[in-house]
């Protein structure tokens, strides 16, 4: 591929190995996933969020005491300091909810009574505080740009239950919480993407944990990244019914446009979180009263996989996810952070692991420039002289 | 380097080309240094530093008529929303000053009135109001926190003025300010460096100039980027006298230690930054009565030259930039801060040019961990298993 004399250019850094890692595997061609070798489908079924949250970070599964001092210290931290709650009750109702997310992540660091010591424990702890008071600033804001109140967070639910909670006012029934745990659990962690390695990039210059998780908030806001299943969710409401999913999707693919929830840069089968969320989906769908959404995704994927299985484009996490979340009451704009407040976990884990071994990020540009350029004075240049 | 079968690790992407660019060019074998093909010697001698950021943001030099639009969008930005001045006025005063900044400039996103266009105009245009709004943000908060009102912008005066101005209360005299305004010349741009890199990995999802902007002050934030000429600072300032220096960098190298402001990545010569900036602190040493501090640096520079140019390592933009910027008036810690507002230019350029012609990054991580572990139940789980 490369020599001495010749410059390869890696626009975009494809199959660019950045770092070694041992948190994730992803095997496209087989649709597995795996979290510190763990299969998803495993952790989806038998785990909590939490405990996988913990799996990542430290590499094994808990024991049952460090289990509780790790879910203890997460508690701590779902009261949000107050400056950020009275913070955010300042804020206009359109404001867009990762550009809230985002700032009041960077916020928390302002409140951080630890100081600044740059060590690995004191950006694990970090981490976790983050992982902790993330669902309560969302539901936090999407209440009060509602006009009612914030819910304050019930000490003894688990994350995804409580998310529920702050954002109904009720406890949600086991079904929707486990729904909730289970569809976190699948957004916790996926190897090296964009907002990952912008995590790892901002930590690689000794940077500190609430640096790296808001360069990742503001790379997860990007519609190529984190906005997929909000589109996705969008054009099978669009679609309306069943028995128009053909026709719609004849229409999509001869305007060139793309079906989104299809196709991954990573898997060229099936997405395996795809797998486990479909049925929950339908079950959603089923006991919300919202089936006729349900089977308009289900016509959309069986008309898109016909014309497009063929390309090596299938459905994958988003295409169902953005069902799930609507089904649970999610308001559309919250799945890209909800996303986030899942995905925190993984990033925490990634900046930790490179941390462990850190490399300064400073890759080069392949200059395409001039060179040595008169400069001439203001009132004496033509038009348009490009340096 | 690599075949199909080899897998190399580029950890640190060092010497990894990430994108074409024709923004900055640095010769580091013959200490050259060139924006748009302009050399920094030219520009800091000759140009502004608004003239500098339309340089690099539009790759020409602007006519007068281009110019004087271009300063007028800047100067309507000056003023940050009135939320985020009230906001900076409940901050704890020993608030860092990087998490301000990486709050406020996120924070803009907020009050933004133009909506969520995605074009290459709207992020312009958002970069602009960044550069233009920055000064103010970190001059109110030093005043801010040293108990007195933050002093408005004047319409009339240039960035670099107007900061030496907001932060001290007084207009700077002529030689101050075309000081401050060649430092920030230095400062604007210098090809693909950490934060650059983390500004387009972030804008490479599509988010939007405010969220590049966040990641890129989050990025510098850390000792191995931003942090650099407060630690050469404080090393000059630990030596106490130039007969001192011979022996203090003595014991540094003996313990293993650096000398601050020395070496870098891309410089085996003389960074052509510093060769700028020296006779400034010079002159500014003796101009505000703090010539032993700059003879003293002069000392550790000849004592450490002398020891470590066998290393090809030398002096580089931090080691005098500190100097400077202490002899301005500027506090220790806002140094970084003011790297970030004249960094601005460079950021918002390599992300309009990045955006032109986008790719999504998305690296890979080289998976060394297990796979298929069975999964356990908690209380049937022996001591830490690794998954």
């Amino acid at each position: 591929m490369s020599s001495e004399n010749t410059v390869v250019l890696h626009k975009g850094l494809d199959n660019v190995y950045v770092a070694e890692s041992s948190i994730c595997y992803i095997d496209g061609e087989n649709s597995k996933l795996f979290y510190r070798g763990y299969s998803v489908e495993d952790l989806a079924q038998r785990s909590t969020f939490e405990e996988v949250a913990f799996l990542l970070i430290y590499g094994w599964l808990p024991k049952r005491e460090e289990f509780e001092g790790f879910v203890r210290t997460l508690r701590e931290s779902y009261t949000p300091p107050q400056e950020v709650l009275a913070w955010l009750k300042t804020l206009p109702s359109q404001a867009h909810p990762m550009d809230v997310l985002r700032t009041a992540i960077s916020m928390l660091s302002l409140y951080d009574r630890q100081g600044v010591d740059g060590g690995l424990e004191a950006n694990r702890l970090r981490g976790l505080r983050v992982i902790g008071v993330t669902p309560t600033i969302i539901a936090s804001f999407a209440r009060i740009r509602r006009g009612v109140n914030p819910v304050e967070p019930k000490m003894d639910l688990p994350i995804a239950s409580n998310f529920l909670y702050m954002l109904r006012g009720t406890e949600p029934d086991a079904f929707d919480a486990s729904v909730m745990d289970k569809a976190m659990i699948l957004h916790a962690e996926h190897e090296m993407n964009a907002s990952t390695f912008s995590c790892i990039v901002t930590a690689s210059t000794l940077s500190d944990m609430y640096s790296a998780i808001t360069a990742g908030v503001a790379t997860l806001k990007g519609p190529l990244h984190g906005g997929a299943n909000e589109a996705a969710l969008k054009y099978i409401q669009s679609v309306g019914s069943p028995e128009k999913a053909a026709e719609a999707v004849d229409r999509t693919l001869a305007a060139k446009q793309r079906i989104m929830g299809f196709g991954h840069r990573v898997y060229k089968n099936y997405d395996p979180r795809y797998m486990i969320l479909k049925p929950l989906a339908k079950q959603l769908g089923e006991r919300k009263g919202t089936l006729n959404l349900y089977l308009t995704a289900e016509a959309v994927e069986r008309a898109a996989v016909e014309r497009l299985s063929q390309h090596k484009l299938f459905p994958n996490v988003d295409f169902y996810s953005g069902l799930v979340f609507n089904a649970l009451g999610i308001e559309t704009d919250l799945f890209t952070p909800v996303f986030a407040m899942s995905r925190n976990a993984g990033w925490v884990a990634h900046v930790l692991e490179y941390l462990a071994d850190n490399r300064l990020v400073r890759p080069k540009a392949y200059y395409t420039g001039k060179l040595n350029s008169p400069y001439v004075e203001m009132d004496r240049r033509g038009d348009k002289v490009e340096g």
